[in-house]
């Protein structure tokens, strides 16, 4: 029976906004938005979206105006009481009120800062600029916009059937994915893939089929949203963001060196316990360890988030033994372009040395390669990164030099205060 | 949003009904019953449920309790007045009033007979007595409700997540089955697929993605009340009851020969064009062919549901050139078992020699083979057959001796009487 209200009220809308709640974004960056509010409210910095798929020609996809209302829908968004609710009561990584009530006050208050949007070379120019806490959240909504909006352009030519057997075949592509992982011992996984999702209600899905495939080895999904709305974890602690505006703040090459070890410095004022996980690739991951204080060495793990992983988490293995630590009370986080195969191996590798966990994304909540004709709806690899902090540009190095970014003279300093030397290239597929 | 009225209702059925309409049945059904209701009245009959897949022990499947109440169900099933207008008003085959009002009358206050049921060696006998154009219209019903119980039991095991998973694979096959058939030069075909069918619901979503997919190649269904529903074509002619009921009523050898012609005598007289198809194999096609009179030769086509497909059509087509007619004006059928490696090289074979048209049943409305563990979702060989009439026992002898059926002094005296030699066995799948 058709409920005639309802489909007179869903006709209502101008538009089927797909960012639809301020909490549709990442734990981590609600967390990094405290710190940041707590810390540097005033900072002036300047957020980008880049499209590192040059062949992906966004703009050709994608109408502008489309894009403008989906973004001015963000803007008219504000926190609702049921989303304050949720962040004020709820239990993360075990502790209570893990958003102090200040922050809450002024993010119950808060509506996000303007766009500027142009066209080029067939790709959208869009940044925000204004204060870190106001800017950084535009950060994950502007992605999913913009993915999903291409994932409708593909969408709108198909057929009723024919795009109920393209969800048909995605949805088989991931049961079987998780029918793998169901045999992996001891797994432990999120979902980390909002950033890059095909859609919103994917994603949902996505989480959902996660939840019932998996069973406790899906331990929740960084979506806030979708955590609040499924009952689930949610999951996430600090990303590049902070170190790189950081670091281009630091006044001479000294004060540049010791910037990764002030983040988290003042992170651990702030987190204990599973939040004390370690981002250290930003710079280079084995420069990055070799001269961490002592502190850090009793933090819970490492994020393994660019580079070969393998490489990457038997550094971090000799690291912990290096400093007396045993490896075998700490927790690998790998994040970085996962797929089924990498993390079985992964698992399997690293069994019994080490406790591991996957933050699965792109993969995860966007894998439609091979399922439409020319693979239109193949994931790509877009961010939308801090390009500025108080007018200097920013700069990252990461363990792969396909995502390093920033002017070359200031990465060419940057890799000297590192001491970062040659780098082995790796693809970034998404 | 929950709407609150219809969920309250739903709640309220006791069961959830598979056969909601009398005319979900196939299209030949009430053809033959026209003919049966007009021609032989009084004629007593029993039709029997025979599972030619023993392994399938449906009686350790199927509740009992359920099943009595399904088929209560379809007994207290009458012909509504959309679709008593569907029957009188449409035009069929490009005829109106294919139905006539004395049938439409008494079909109007029809209500299905009795039924008994009984439990044995794993199995359920089920069977129906009564007048012929009563019990005949039994058997579709009779067959969807024991295929879709079955499939009911092995769904109820599912996750959530795990059932849409299965559908998902199950549309994804379909989808790839179309794709290819698309390809297909001068593609006729129908669905077939009604009484071994995973459900209702699931016969539905494949008309419909075939009508998408497919467009003009797809010319219809067996089904009346998908027919009717989705506006498409209702397909069909006559089947094997007809020659098998005549049989059994002749007295003496002599009158049996007469029989198959007989039958369709009685159809000539009612039907034209499209409609006059011969179905030759009730006992034995190429003895069906030698003995047939001429007045035969200018029927529309021939339906092949049994035996090797090539070498019946060869048959066919070398019978229609023996008797001065041209077979490129001819139509070939074909219906037994039918997926899409036999359809593509039939429609190759036969292409430019005769028309083709295939009826595609089971595997298009039921292929859920390789999607569960165990294959516990595989369709299996269910028939609802007339036994005996007035109390005399039918045969069928068919092109495959594995689809004969009757007692054995009754199929060694029809193989005399129709010269029925040595047959290939071929494996009944479906």
């Amino acid at each position: 029976m058709v409920d005639i209200a309802e489909r007179v009220w869903n006709h209502r809308w101008k538009i089927d906004p797909i960012v639809r709640s301020l909490i549709d974004t990442d734990f981590y960056k609600l967390l990094m938005c405290q710190t940041v509010f707590l810390r540097h409210r005033n900072t002036r910095v300047t957020f980008s979206l880049i499209n590192r798929s040059k062949d992906v020609r966004l703009a050709e996809l994608i109408d502008e105006g489309e894009l403008r209302q989906q973004l001015d829908h963000i803007r008219s968004l504000s926190l609702s009481r049921g989303e304050s609710t949720w962040m004020r009561g709820n239990t993360f990584y075990g502790k209570r009120q893990m958003f102090r009530p200040e922050f809450m006050d002024w993010f119950e208050g808060l509506r996000l800062p303007p766009y500027q949007l142009e066209k080029k070379d067939g790709q959208y120019e869009l940044t925000f600029e204004g204060t870190w806490p106001e800017v950084m959240l535009w950060e994950i909504p502007a992605l999913s916009v913009l993915m999903e909006l291409r994932s409708r352009a593909v969408l709108e030519r198909m057929g009723r059937f024919e795009l109920q057997v393209l969800y048909a075949r995605a949805m088989t592509k991931l049961w079987e994915k998780i029918e793998v992982l169901r045999e992996v011992p001891d797994l432990k996984i999120a979902d980390f893939g909002t950033r890059r999702r095909h859609s919103f209600l994917w994603q949902d899905w996505c989480v959902q089929a996660m939840t019932e495939g998996l069973g406790e080895a899906f331990t929740g999904t960084s979506n806030c949203l979708i955590a609040k709305n499924r009952d689930l974890e949610a999951i996430g602690t600090n990303a590049h963001e902070l170190p790189m505006v950081y670091a281009a703040l630091a006044e001479g090459d000294e004060a540049l060196a010791r910037t990764p070890y002030e983040v988290l410095r003042d992170w651990q004022e702030e987190h204990e316990g599973n939040l004390r996980i370690i981002l250290p690739d930003t710079y280079g991951t084995p420069g990055f360890l070799e001269h961490a204080p002592d502190w850090l060495t009793s933090w819970t793990g490492i994020r393994i988030d660019s580079g070969d992983p393998v490489q990457a988490a038997e550094t971090a293995i000799r690291w912990w033994e290096s400093r007396g630590e045993d490896p075998r009370e700490k927790l690998v986080i790998f994040s970085d372009g996962l797929d089924v195969a990498a993390m079985t191996s992964l698992a399997q590798r690293f069994s019994g040395r080490v406790k591991v966990s996957f933050g699965w994304g792109t993969l995860l909540t966007n894998d439609f390669i091979g399922l439409t004709k020319g693979d239109a709806l193949a994931p790509f690899s877009l961010v939308c990164k801090a390009v500025a902090a108080e007018g200097r540009p920013t700069v990252k190095l990461s363990d792969n030099p396909r995502k390093a970014m920033g002017p070359e003279a200031e990465v060419a300093r940057y890799k000297r205060v590192f001491g970062v030397g040659a780098q082995a290239e790796r693809e970034v597929v998404v």
